[in-house]
């Protein structure tokens, strides 16, 4: 896989609200993998944002090594995928919630509707990267 | 994560050539992950196909343990994940050519169309699995 940082064309695509999938560790070593929400930042790092009560947050506080696989709505042949460290955690409620906000615009347009549950915001630096279909690298 | 085998209702949907993600673990135990399509057998075992001269290959060859989340085409809230072990290859050429083509009539509707490059076929024994949206567990 080539290394960071995505080559323009890839990060355009990355950028986009695209459906993706971010896979962690469990205890054990073994891979789990969810459908998420993400967000480029403007240092290159992906915010993910999670209900703070989930066991994930403690699986990757053990083993932050991560990977994120974005597929192109409506064209899934071309998709992107990275891997990555959490590098900083933000368990803050008021900040988290504006985390989950900024993700909740850029996917739906509109503000997060649960209220009642705290967020937990992650942000992952991303080491490597992989395309396919028009996002393929030369 | 419930255990196996998938709810009736779940399996149903799981069964639909959905966009999917798969997670595997590289030689440090990082994850890694990508696009891909995938077949569910009448056993229950989860059929992936791959180009043989992929590194993934060797990658799962030594780390078995697998995951894999599939979203619901057009509709990605809704979202089934799963999370095995590899517990079968098959590197024959024709065989691997022949699920080749299952997956892609599954998903496109024909065969599969390059005829070039030898592929190799996995099954994975799925353990647990995880809903969400339409496919959330009661």
């Amino acid at each position: 896989m080539p290394k960071a940082p995505l080559p323009d064309d890839v990060a355009e695509l990355f950028r986009q609200p695209n459906p993706a999938v971010v896979a962690v560790l469990l205890p054990s070593g073994a891979p789990m993998s969810v459908a998420t929400w993400y967000l480029v930042e403007d240092d290159g790092t992906v915010l993910l944002n999670m209900d703070a009560e989930r066991a994930r947050v403690s699986w990757m506080k053990e083993h932050p090594e991560v990977a994120l696989t974005a597929l192109k709505d409506g064209e899934w042949y071309t998709h992107v995928s990275i891997r990555g460290r959490v590098v900083r955690w933000e368990a803050d409620e008021a900040a988290a919630m504006a985390d989950i906000d900024r993700l909740a615009r850029h996917y739906t347009g509109s503000e997060y509707r649960n209220r009642e549950r705290a967020r937990i915001s992650c942000w992952v630096e991303i080491s490597n990267w992989h395309g396919w279909g028009a996002a393929k690298a030369d």
